[in-house]
């Protein structure tokens, strides 16, 4: 029988575990809700429990995997195997997770950010078939991104590079990021700006069709309501899109100056503000880079779909074959 | 005897040509500054000329090469040994600069980026030394750099990589780079844009105490009168420093943010404002790293001193050896 490969996605509300065939098709998963509840130890335990449950229902057993890769938001020390920080999961602190998973199992287990994972994912699977090297960035809640050089992740000295999107692109900003720094990416441009932006626009004198009650609650705003406004032709959402647009463009032209990759991929939850949103990205973009582009680079958008959380990560365990 | 190697830095005042020894001491040089105002094969004759001469003033032959690197400021094609562009020799459009040079010869002639260089020579022969990862960032008229990953520098699709002169980091601003875009690094933070940050203090109520006359021409403004300005305590001179400071320490953190390295190098005239500029360049730096920084990033002064130019430029002989 052909090997397979199991990737562990460790969100913020979901616990994604999924066997997945070396071609990163998923071949079954089963998601839990209830990991963040958990110690540290009661979730291994539970990642442990899913993988030998998810093998025998589809009539594997451990011998028939290449290994475990696992994705998980935050500084991840990748050599070590260890979670420095994670906003996901309150309380870990430097929690070695890969050996404590790896305890159970004798085929390879690694750990990393899943923005690298789902970088390599996409590398491996996914828009970045044919290339050596690419840059991935996922706009979402938050922004996260992975680097692959020479078809391997790029991960720098503790583990933490491709963070673009705690890079400051508006040093003047008033909006603050979750890390604590004022006009970074991720603080003008993702989902988690989405109720500041939305305040600033109204304060600055916009004004919103969506018929927002007066005692709106601002924390609310999120992708589907300016998608909503979007649709709507709501000016302050589109405003939002536009700036975000223009924001992540800024990024890419300085990926570009600083990596000069041929491939951008760009994923995550945003992207379905659609045409509006990836052409302003795409625009900014090619205007910046003009007749400093001396080969094309391609901005492409993740193909891995849905499943790319737990592709991405068992995509780990190929890495290093 | 022992082998040589020779570098050749083509900027835009000098041509300088040295014999280096494999330690990165110049054994002799000779420099000339009427390369500009000749065609593309003539100075590819002066420095087959100026490279022979050497040799045979020093006692050596070509057989005592290991090979010739040549450093030029601009767009290199490293691949293929092509001037794409350069701001320093008028006219120069995607001239094959390596391979006329090697036609002359027998032995390796490589030609790169002349911050690639730099990089490198600080790498094998300076404050690099003993690292695996880094990035050098040369700050003097402009601002170059370079990234060296796994003991070799890092070039890209096209070979640019490493422009993080060119990223931007203040996007509503008004000072425009020689890129044409505005807002980039070096259109706040290098030696070129000293007259427009000048003439925007004054223009801002700032009162120089440097004397200067009603007429004075801001083009007139470098960064020797910066320095003396500094020496003077002059508000307007300082605050350029201080925000220069800043600037090149936001750049910093983001480089820190996307490739995570061990080390920064940095180098260029403008160092020469001494500790009040390095020490908020560090400060602004450590500030926004805080507890992002899991392991020490530590940014280092360029060691390789005067002769970086030609010295680097040799270097690049020892990366494919």
């Amino acid at each position: 029988m052909e090997k397979i490969l199991c990737g562990v996605d460790i969100g913020g509300t979901k616990l994604s575990v999924a066997l997945v065939s070396t071609d990163g098709r998923v071949i079954d998963k089963c998601i839990d809700c209830d990991h963040v509840s958990k110690t540290e130890c009661g979730m291994t335990e539970q990642v442990r429990g899913n993988i030998l449950r998810l093998l025998s229902k589809n009539g594997y057993s451990e011998s028939d995997l290449l290994g475990i890769g696992m994705g998980c938001a935050g500084h991840i020390r990748y050599k070590d195997g260890i979670i420095i920080t994670t906003s996901n999961l309150k309380g870990y602190k430097c929690y070695p997770l890969r050996d404590a998973v790896q305890n159970h199992f004798r085929v390879p287990v690694v750990l990393d950010n899943d923005a690298n994972a789902q970088a390599f994912g996409e590398f491996r699977f996914g828009a970045g078939k044919g290339f050596e090297d690419m840059v991935f960035l996922t706009i979402s809640t938050g922004i996260g991104a992975g680097i692959i050089i020479n078809r391997k992740v790029y991960r720098g000295m503790t583990g933490t590079a491709g963070e673009f999107g705690h890079t400051i692109v508006e040093p003047g900003s008033d909006m603050i990021c979750t890390c604590g720094n004022k006009g970074c990416l991720m603080a003008v441009a993702c989902g988690m700006a989405l109720p500041q932006l939305f305040r600033k626009k109204i304060e600055e004198g916009g004004i919103s069709s969506l018929g927002l009650p007066a005692d709106f609650d601002y924390s609310k705003v999120d992708g589907k309501l300016i998608k909503r406004g979007l649709d709507e032709d709501d000016p302050v959402s589109t405003g939002i899109v536009l700036d975000s647009g223009r924001y992540i463009g800024i990024a890419l032209y300085n990926i570009f100056q600083a990596l000069n990759p041929p491939l951008i991929v760009l994923g995550g939850g945003l992207l379905s503000w659609g045409e509006l949103y990836l052409s302003r990205i795409r625009k900014t973009f090619y205007e910046l880079a003009r007749d400093m582009m001396h080969d094309p680079v391609e901005i492409k958008v993740s193909e891995i779909g849905p499943d790319a959380g737990v592709i991405g990560a068992a995509s780990l365990v190929l890495e290093s074959c």
